[in-house]
């Protein structure tokens, strides 16, 4: 059987005068791109920009809320009323609807950021808030989420379009979870070891912890960085080995969770 | 023949724990809400809410957006290339439309803000890239205009649907120009001379300036405001005047400019 | 012997076109204002203003700095190094002392607000970070502590000047922490008996707990609220009442902790 | 005779998690940093760490405050009642202040960014109040004018410490006004060709024009850049030429205007 895998990367983060990260490179590594929408980075011109380019590139488009902490890039957890979160979610789906609508294309897929999605993977109630937000405002959408955490179960009790995501360039625990930033060998930074972790994780079907254990489970994409110069070279070369290992690569099709 | 208008009014210009405006007085009044997008004045909660109210009430919703220049209320001139102009739009835009659809309604007009209106009154190219921007994001928009300035032109070029603004509390000029805010007279804080202007102007179809002249106009919306209690009995005092003249209020249909 | 009691409130948390608060009205019952300093609340002008007016009342000017949370209006709890806070507090408290400068006056004493006091209360090295900021920006500071928390221990450690406070319209649980805000009674409502309750402890030097318990507390400043017409009013009143049974008013003069 | 010349670099315009310019290698050319203040560009935290470098490396401190326009740069015009301007002013001056003072150094001359520089070179009343505002908060400021615009009358006027600008990259025309972008030959890219320009016009004391006019004029400083490359380049190239040809560099004096 022939496997399918989505490659994704955070994108479109720039501010005004400041540029963050290599679309342009990444665009030609990436099949989905997850796109600021102007609350932790981003704004209106540089969205436009990265939605045109992506459809340039034949890349699906992501909205990618975070939290309204400008300066501190999402990062700060900030504590809100679920349906204060929602409509904080909505206002940022809706506005990339918008700009992905007039660079000729469409939102397809929702992913969250920063301290947002760390406190979605941990709390169930508040990721399904999030994605019931997304959904009605775009109901077509797909919920692309971090596999094994509370978003990957906050999507399945949903019943909606889902895409699991792992890590290129992170260690697993053998609970599924990250191995802490802290600790050593907990980011991967030798792009043949991060591209063939992922050849066998995505042949497995089964997240591969440091510990050698398999984890059965849905991988639809892969998640990437191009904040730095090596971050892209892992980006191109987990594609590479991966498309020399006979994987296609393509959009997720969000079958259900 | 029955005369009808519209009543608008700028709304939801709350911000995080400032209030500003009594909004729930003027839902009772208005027929059409211009409801802020977040970068002038709102935020993604005061939206919300505004919209709900706004369908509980049968008020139209209008997409207002500004300049991103919270502390100055979007009322500095802020210089733009027309695509970022335009990408400007299209965000705020968008994000309405997400909000208002997740308030049971949905985007019916556009209105611009604060100095984004003012130079769009005096500069056509301005005033149709902004149109076109938001048509592209929200086709059956209609769009409301100040009568007699190069926003009535720009939309009279694009040929869209759209709905022709006077002031209840300004004065005008001969050339219907409004009198400038210097000047003594320029604006009307007689709840019964604005209402008995009001009710003139609607039933001649025309704007009748200081000196008494009148300058026939399309009239679909009077534009009421409600940051002061004076400004509130202003606008109730419009409303009652049109209804006991026999004008019906309701929104406008937006018939070609 | 002769009591003395220093009354102070935040104050300037208008921004922009938003107004909060009746300044006038507290400035003429405080002898002590907490200015906020553009981070979650305040602008240049606003600024300016407040402390021109606080000058010309003759009351003391304090730097009232809060976390970059405009939106939240400081109220989120945000976690930097504390070399960060540090520069946070810095930057605050240097452009209070040059609008303090500018209006005639001198920024007298320190008052964390919000989530940042809050987190203070609770981590005495996060105060003495806190603290050693604004003292090392503004030696002559006298440093605002809520009475037997952290930031009391805090400034003790440091041996700077001092202020303790307790307030007015909060209960007290034997152990000197305040009653939560959604017990019943944690708020009082009731003018008489704010100032009843604040004369007694300033008059037995001791925090009064909803029990009957007196806990021993220097008491050098009692916090008053001006965000609502019944806290002006409970402001009043405690001064009334304080002035009535022979209390003096006047500012703190910062004896050590 | 000996010649000397300060030269001088906008720095410290990284903001939260963007990166903008190599102030590390500025450091190392320039005599003098321009810090931004935290409204067009900075934050407190870029502001310690650039202030601190600019002690190590025996750099003169200046506050360079620019107009609240964080994503436009400071380059969009403003317009406010010149006591709001001064206020605005003062609060940046002033926590440039307090981050120097914690950094170990001082505020030593103020430089006016962006779209408020263009105003005060256009608008002597405006310089001037933008001026006297500054020396409000911090009395022995030089204040550095481009030469021959409105804002060297304005310091003249002042009767206040001065230095004098010219620009090594951008060509002048026969009145001493840059000669607009937007034409060719008006920014000049090659170093050497800036290098020759600097060493002539400061050993003759002089701008020399496009035509090759010369028009006398104090000269204290020099602008450079550090925001490409190519910039870094020249502003090393100018430094060099100068030093090859027996000018000394040095921070400014600020003899009066």
């Amino acid at each position: 059987m022939a496997h399918q895998v989505d490659l994704n990367a955070d994108m479109g983060e720039s501010f005004g005068p400041w540029k963050m990260g290599d679309d342009a490179a990444l665009l030609k590594i990436v099949t989905s791109a997850n796109v600021a929408c102007g609350f932790h980075a981003g704004d209106w011109d540089v969205m436009a920009t990265t939605m045109a380019q992506a459809v340039e590139n034949g890349v699906g488009i992501g909205a990618h809320p975070g939290f309204a902490d400008l300066h501190g890039f999402g990062r700060q957890r900030m504590h809100y009323p679920l349906p204060s979160l929602q409509n904080l979610i909505r206002y940022q789906v809706g506005a990339a609807q918008a700009m992905a609508r007039a660079a000729g294309g469409q939102v397809r897929h929702l992913k969250l950021h920063g301290a947002l999605a760390n406190m979605a993977s941990e709390d169930q109630a508040m990721a399904r808030a999030c994605y019931e937000a997304a959904l009605s405002v775009a109901p077509d959408l797909i919920i692309m989420v971090l596999a094994g955490t509370a978003q990957q179960r906050a999507a399945r009790d949903l019943g909606c379009p889902v895409a699991c995501e792992i890590f290129a360039d992170r260690a697993y625990n053998d609970d599924a979870t990250l191995v802490d930033r802290s600790l050593p060998g907990a980011v991967i930074h030798d792009p043949d070891r991060a591209a063939a972790r992922m050849v066998e994780m995505v042949k497995t079907g089964a997240i591969i912890t440091e510990s050698g254990k398999h984890i059965p489970t849905r991988i639809d994409t892969i998640c990437l960085h191009g904040d730095t110069p090596t971050a892209v070279k892992i980006a191109a070369r987990v594609r590479q080995a991966l498309q020399e290992s006979g994987v296609e690569l393509g959009p997720f099709d969000g079958g259900p969770a």
